[in-house]
């Protein structure tokens, strides 16, 4: 068997895509990681499609020049706007959230699902999109939550203040889809205030495992050498560091943080 | 008396400043405005302070280079981080909001004042520097609110959810400070919520009219001319039009919200 120990590229526009780094991880001991959170531009869900698909090139080129086998967009915003564009502009095997998410609430077998997300992953229908081409008889319901963002990284995860904004964002879906894609990688630290507002029947689908699938599936079918050596992960974000640092241990007190600050250089294509 | 019919330019890094903006035209409605929101970049309020000052100085010099006589930093948080940066590289008047709120509050002889912002406001100590060096006598009690502005975006003025959360965060002024300064231009559409939460004692300085104070003064001593036609204003944005429209409309339903999107140059300093 082929191996490669090139790292596999994660970028996301700030701290969201480490939950993803985190599935990765524990499902891929062995494989090394290049994070990427590109907190001078972040939100990307609130700008738009133009501007996310320009900082989204200018991420993942930089990653590319360092070396990555594959590069995971771990971006709902970022996947759902500007996948095309990045998988044009880089010569390695893409995988974005969107995708991955869709087939893991069709896969399932829900007949109405739900979508929450940010207001441009919403505007885009990507996750629509995604659904119908994989089975077009499902029904399905999208919804933006602005909120759930700053809710999370104040690290209310279930505070009475996130239940009563996830009962006012969700009340379309309660009890009235089967499946909850949660379409940011930064809601799944709010999931009890969320399954507390959908009620009991609805299964929710995080991207961050459904992202961890597509890569064993690549790794199986070859496109994607796997590494033998025992795993790591460096961080990298583009600025306040220190902000980055509190909310990732708030949000993810298991993964280990150790962050370089870069400076992303202006590609003429980006 | 000189006349200078040139434009008094406006920046924020999205509408928060146009709570400024109306100030400044209902107090001088024969002066012309170049309002520049900076939505690619926003919000400034979680970056670092040295990213803070390079898109504030990137955003004043393009004002510069359309003709003003003047500059109103009408974001807090580069009022706190950046003001010497962008007053050593532009050749006009500047004017921040941090100075005239905090003269604004001093004036009103309080002896223990408090400021909320975002965290970067907060952080940068700006406030508390501003008034001990106008009333050294004074105790200052600061908070940073970080989702006061997704609230205020969301149209969630009065809302329960934003009693809730200004409840939260501002028990620590409750009847314990006689005056609080709204330290970030997003806050003025939360009054009611923030009244509630403070009780019925504490006084609210709002930065907008404070500006359009020092303007004034900048006026009567002769370092700013004023204008002598029927003024007007023009606002641009570097991105996502659509939604600071939809947000303005919300924010300030008086406000003549005709926009043009812009590409903001990069210069050797900045």
């Amino acid at each position: 068997m082929t191996i490669d120990p090139r790292p596999i590229g994660i970028f996301d526009s700030g701290i969201g895509g480490l939950t993803v780094l985190a599935a990765l991880q524990r499902r891929f001991p062995r494989e090394t990681f290049l994070y990427l959170g590109d907190t001078a531009r972040l939100p990307y869900g609130t700008k738009s499609p133009e501007t996310v698909a320009r900082y989204s090139l200018r991420a993942s080129l930089f990653l590319l020049e360092h070396g990555i086998k594959a590069l995971v967009v771990a971006c709902n915003t970022a996947s759902s706007t500007a996948l095309p564009v990045v998988e044009h502009a880089v010569t390695v095997p893409v995988i974005g959230v969107v995708e991955p998410g869709a087939r893991a609430a069709v896969a399932l077998g829900a007949h109405r699902i739900g979508v929450i997300g940010t207001e441009a992953t919403v505007a885009s229908g990507a996750y629509p999109r995604a659904i119908t081409a994989l089975e077009p008889a499902v029904e399905i319901v999208a919804q933006p939550c602005p909120l759930f963002v700053p809710l999370a990284e104040e690290g209310w995860f279930d505070h009475p203040v996130t239940r009563e904004v996830a009962r006012t964002y969700l009340a379309p879906f309660r009890n009235a889809v089967e499946v909850l894609i949660l379409g940011c990688t930064h809601y799944p630290p709010l999931k009890l205030a969320i399954e507390d507002a959908v009620g009991p029947h609805v299964r929710l689908v995080d991207s961050a495992l459904a992202v961890a699938e597509a890569l064993a599936a690549m790794q199986a079918d070859g496109r994607v050498a796997p590494a033998a050596a025992s795993g790591s992960a460096r961080l990298l974000v583009t600025d306040a560091a220190a902000r980055f640092s509190r909310i990732a241990r708030l949000l993810l007190p298991d993964v280990d943080v150790s962050l370089e600050l870069v400076d992303l250089p202006t590609y003429p294509s980006a």
